[in-house]
């Protein structure tokens, strides 16, 4: 920073940058700088004829997206800005190129050297191309009063209370994202080809890298900020843009930067993690072959220590062998592959090892096969591709050591003794992904709701009367009945993915498991309610819909992939619910068939007592939207399903079929019990959401969304209720009108609610939808 | 026809035309000479120095796909043909060509000049030109062993006799479909954008009405069939093609030609609509406008009359009265317009009417103004468009006047002199388009069904124990559970749309309120079941059914806007149940509350007497699996939502309620009713099925599907029937349990299930399944 005794202001800045700082303040008011702020102010370090040498620099200096100013600088410019905006005299346009100009005069020695025309003309289109400034900043450097809020109807919540509740601890990241993404060079277009999208994207993500965003969750040694929570959340917020980069993002600093991270040791962080954060390094995660996706510990590429050589040999042994829809396979120069690690002809089983796939010129290396996947229903600006590995050589060194490391002379070992441990642990290391995916797709189908809601409170079809105004379609039952539930679980499931961010990022060593359980759980449960979402979305915007101009199209194709990749959702389940059988099963293990009956009969007993004659045809309103029915119920259908699979696997087992293969017949079972955890998880998340401080209006906007999902989620699944005999028809039918009048309910703040995602008119792209940019 | 006394075999050609008569028989064997047969025999003709003028001639004549040899002279080949084979010496190979070759000779009283290798060559390259003849075709002429069939498992049915049962009545044409879009120049391919596909797709088209599909229905007087079965059927088979292509073909002839044809009169006809069904004169059918899709009544363009110049003046009063989402909107020249109908400054209502758009050489005329509606999810091939129209002045002549007119001095007229059942009789005509609709839908979900089956039943995943084979997907429960209930309602879905055709074909005019009804209903059904189905196979293919070279993607996505388009499922379902309640509501006007209280209380009687103690806990196989039981309960859902949505309403109304909100408050209840209503046609439409003649093993084979469909229906609303007491819990179990036993027998017979639908295999198009090609 450049210190001077030039100014009246304490600035002390030369004049040059004295009439830069509102410019420079008004940039970074938002925390960030865009790529197209950037430009601008280079461009201007470059051409303004006025500014010195010394002057350029200090600009530059601010320039740079992940070097914000001290807060202490900021605040030190906002009380001076204020202190010039008083001073500057009457009848001068209140702009910020007019302040600039005033304080470089006060700033100099020489006052009328500075009092030149052509310094306005610059300062005056530097601020045009720095584009709107926020209506906030201006207000508070130039002291002007707030404006008048419309008047609105008593009880009406504000979407400003609803926003900060959704998010939460990650409010000014959220916003920082929403700029940013904002910015033109994010704009959607059309591409003439998958090639010309896959160029967009990549250029995207190095203005993230650029940002820092890529490096977020490494550690500080390697220009990263240790910050998972952070990186998480924008994540969730490309979201809301096009998921192609979402995904490139994922694949390069998740996937990839995450298996260095996670699988490698200090030597591999040292030589890769800066450059793969910086975007410098593109690299791979390959795990996926084509004969095996779900079954990671079936892979077939081997990856085999010469002990003469130090050196590892990574081999596709057939067709099949061949790691399949690679993200960054076409621009990737590096892989993390993964693969059975053969030492001395003996396996141990799934290990990764690094694998370098191109020169820097771009070209394959030797033994490098790499086929593009063509065409995809979505997607297409991520390059997926295959890759086969014809023994290709690695030095030792690029073994990732971490949980299982070979040394020069050929012996294996590994801090963790059980194989079968060992690749759960390595796996543990996808659970990262499983927490981000549902989290960016659950950002598409806020997208699809906000389109759908705002296009259903505008669109009009048939009156009730000749000459009378035709309904409006959010008036319809039957389309509240399509979006109202909907919305009501977008925001359930949002507060269960934060508290599952939270525990994550948090996370002791011993919490994993569950941890694990809850994201395979909470990944299938939102992943499935983005893709329903969506179809409902389009179908209720009927023929316009469908046009790619309204952007559920896009997000329709591009998240359908979302229910299998990072795990497909159905084995997902299955993986839950063996997690909730475990305690089950060791009772088993260790204390024979009494103990598990005890276990079950304590279980079933539980429940027994839930389902009293009175409480079973209660159909008062009083209890059927509390929040102790809702709790006891979602309890007692996640209790019911434990024990009874509990006791239809025992009685298999008992009957001397194979684990396996009881386990196979209960398939259907163990997926309804996943959904019943993952239901009582959210409920309680959404519960706990409600406890937050707020105004009582926002509260009372919110309880109806909770409420209507709740006993949206108990009427799904009345059948079930029925037929365990916890509800009577009486209730269930109550519940069913209950459930109508939440949703006409809801559909009164219905605009408040999506407005209270916050998603940016840019962003959201559509068309049809005309919103104001709240952000 | 050329007779000669050359030959030594009856058939008495001259020896060229002899020469080309087994390639004759063989493209013509299918009934269908496809495009490249056609290329093929033209350049034949052209080509080949050993035909004479004459010999041209005669081939070019059996060289138009609309003239198919008579079945005498087909006959007459055959026998001619096996009587030259017969005599072909030995050793000589036996292909057409060389038989060929030998009849040429025969037939010339110069054999040595027709024992040229140059002429052997020229039959061998047409012969290969013309592709793989079919094996049938071949060992017929050549009178070869059958093939041995591989040894099968007792009881296996045969596809074919499944096959038969579902092709009916138009296995002929399915078959010559099949042919015909097997040809090569139908192949799938990428395009590099939409215009590149719309050419495509109108290139198609032109091939199709080359067959004479176009024109089908239309009369013979104007080059067609009258035949609307034979119609409906191309366009189903057209769904296993690009469904754009299917699109374009129902907007082109069944749209713009059935409204000409259907709202116009005899001079209409004999001016257009030979032209229409050669595709000579493409045009559009534009009824929607932006501002109103569903409410048809509420159009905004005006057709207005003026007198003095005897001419109407058609107009679109706001940018919102343009019309919407039209196909053909880029290569139409003429378009059917809907508007309101002004005489004299008075309405009379919806009419159509025709209005040039564009002239010959493809440009807009005066007044028109026509924008492309750009991208779409799918069916990108289809042009679809907005057309506005600024005073455009049109012929008197133009008016469809079927069913209402305007004479030169103004005066109105009309057959029908209820406006009301005038605007819907004329909405009756777009009946046929939602037979046809969710016939092509349903295709594509066969096509989805088969690539997700014939996958699971060739990817395996896990293994129940180290060294032993990986699990078939399809032999997961879960995986059972996904496509084996989706694969009965296909089969169920399918019989019900040709009892609905059928009746439609055949309609009596009392009858058509009720196929109106049903039209709309099955329609709305098979088209979310489609939209559905392909979710489900798309998930249940993995990451590999998200690849475009696996043709889900674009199937899912094609078929994504057919529950939107030719009526909106949800607006049709509320249509189907006002239908439903007419009877009702006929009684309520006649005879007020006291026959209203007789109506439902006689339907409650009749249900009550089914819910007798035994019944409602019967658990038996033989119960559960009953025709009696199945259509009881069926029917009682119907019965019981029709008698408690009339309660409801009728309590509204009593209660002062307008009826328009009466209605609006029961929507919910009236799309269950209107499921209700379908679901139990669909089943008698299966129940009828089984009662054709076909072997045992079929029979078995499709009663199992039978049975799943009706058990999983019943067992997808067992809320509501135990809400209803018409089960206990103990037998909704039963039949949860019942449904996964008969998942597990379906998937025995998995491969032909799917085999039966006998979709080529170009047509099916996925590269993860090879199947043998069926056809």
């Amino acid at each position: 920073m450049l210190m001077s005794t030039y100014s009246s202001f304490n600035l002390n800045y030369a004049p040059g940058v004295q009439s830069l700082v509102p410019i420079l303040y008004t940039a970074w008011a938002d925390h960030i700088l865009t790529p197209t702020e950037i430009k601008t102010l280079r461009r201007l370090a470059e051409e303004a004829p006025f500014l010195t040498a010394e002057d350029k620099t200090t600009l530059l200096q601010w320039g740079q997206p992940t070097r914000p100013p001290s807060p202490h600088l900021f605040r030190y410019w906002e009380v001076e800005l204020q202190r010039a905006a008083e001073q500057l005299p009457a009848g001068k346009p209140q702009t910020l190129a007019e302040l600039g100009f005033y304080m470089a005069q006060q700033a100099s020695e020489q006052p009328e050297q500075w009092d030149s025309p052509e310094i306005l003309q610059y300062l005056t289109a530097f601020e045009a191309a720095l584009g709107q400034v926020s209506l906030d900043t201006h207000r508070f450097i130039f002291n002007l009063p707030e404006p008048d809020l419309e008047g609105q109807a008593p009880g009406t919540p504000s979407y400003q209370d609803l926003k900060a509740v959704l998010d939460g601890d990650f409010g000014e990241i959220r916003d920082r994202m929403r700029t940013f993404l904002s910015d033109p060079v994010f704009q959607y277009r059309e591409y003439n080809d998958k090639h010309q999208h896959r160029e967009q994207v990549v250029e995207w993500l190095h203005l993230l890298s650029e940002q820092g965003f890529g490096a977020l969750a490494y550690p500080f040694a390697q220009g990263g900020q240790h910050d998972m929570g952070t990186y998480a959340t924008v994540f969730e917020m490309l979201g809301y843009h096009d998921l192609s980069l979402a995904i490139k993002f994922g694949v390069q600093f998740g996937l990839f930067g995450g298996s260095v991270q996670q699988l490698g040791t200090a030597p591999h962080h040292k030589k890769y993690l800066e450059a793969i954060g910086k975007g410098e390094l593109l690299g791979c995660f390959a795990m996926t072959e084509t004969g095996h996706g779900s079954n990671v510990r079936g892979l077939e590429t081997t990856i085999t220590y010469d002990v003469k050589k130090e050196e590892f040999v990574v081999h596709s042994p057939k067709e099949e062998s061949g790691k399949e829809y690679i993200g960054n396979a076409l621009h990737g120069e590096l892989a993390t592959v993964f693969g059975q690690l053969i030492v001395k002809g003996e396996s141990h089983g799934i290990h990764a090892i690094l694998v370098p796939l191109r020169d820097k010129s771009g070209a394959t290396l030797p033994g490098i096969r790499v086929e593009d996947c063509g065409t995809k229903l979505g997607l297409n600006g991520v390059d997926n591709g295959r890759i086969w590995f014809d023994a290709v050589r690695v030095p030792r060194a690029n073994l990732l050591n971490r949980f299982g490391d070979v040394s020069k002379d050929g012996q294996y070992s590994s801090p963790i003794e059980s194989p079968a441990r060992r690749f759960f642990t390595m796996l543990g290391t996808l659970v990262g992904g499983r927490v981000c995916v549902p989290r960016a797709g659950l950002s598409a189908a806020k997208s699809g709701l906000t389109i759908a809601i705002k296009y259903a409170l505008k669109r009009r079809q048939f009156a009730p009367r000749q000459n009378e105004p035709e309904t409006l379609l959010l008036d319809y039952p039957s389309h509240q009945r399509r979006l109202m539930p909907k919305l009501a679980k977008a925001y359930a499931l949002h507060f269960a993915l934060m508290e599952l961010s939270k525990r994550f990022v948090a996370h002791e060593e011993e919490d994993m498991r569950e941890i694990e359980s809850l994201a395979a759980g909470l990944k299938s449960a939102a992943t499935w309610f983005t893709t329903e979402t969506l179809q409902e979305c389009r179908e209720a915007c009927g023929g316009k819909g469908y046009l790619w101009e309204n952007r559920i199209a896009d997000l329709k194709a591009d998240t359908d992939i979302f229910t299998t990749f990072e795990g497909d959702n159905t084995v997902l389940a299955q993986l839950v619910a063996k997690g909730l059988l475990s305690k089950f099963k060791k009772a088993f293990n260790e204390e024979g068939n009494l103990a598990l009956l005890r276990y079950v009969s304590n279980r079933v007993t539980t429940a027994v007592t839930e389902q009293n004659p009175f409480a079973v045809r209660n159909t008062s309103r009083g209890h059927l939207l509390s929040e102790e029915f809702h709790s006891s119920a979602f309890d007692f259908r996640e209790n019911r399903l434990t024990a009874s699979l509990g006791q239809r696997l025992r009685g298999h087992i008992k009957a001397g079929m194979p684990s396996h293969e009881a386990a196979m017949k209960c398939q259907p079972h163990m997926i309804a019990l996943a959904e019943a955890y993952v239901d009582r998880v959210t409920l309680a998340a959404f519960q706990k959401s409600l406890r937050q401080d707020m105004p009582a209006t926002a509260q009372a906007a919110l309880r109806t969304l909770y409420q209507l999902y709740a006993l949206h989620t108990i009427e799904s699944h009345k059948g079930w209720y029925l037929e365990s005999d916890y509800m009577l028809g009486v209730k269930t039918k109550a519940i069913r009108s209950e459930v109508d009048r939440l949703c006409a309910e809801a559909r009164t703040w219905a605009n408040v609610y999506v407005e209270a995602f916050a998603i940016p008119n840019p962003l959201l792209g559509a068309a049809i939808v005309q919103t104001k940019d709240k952000s």
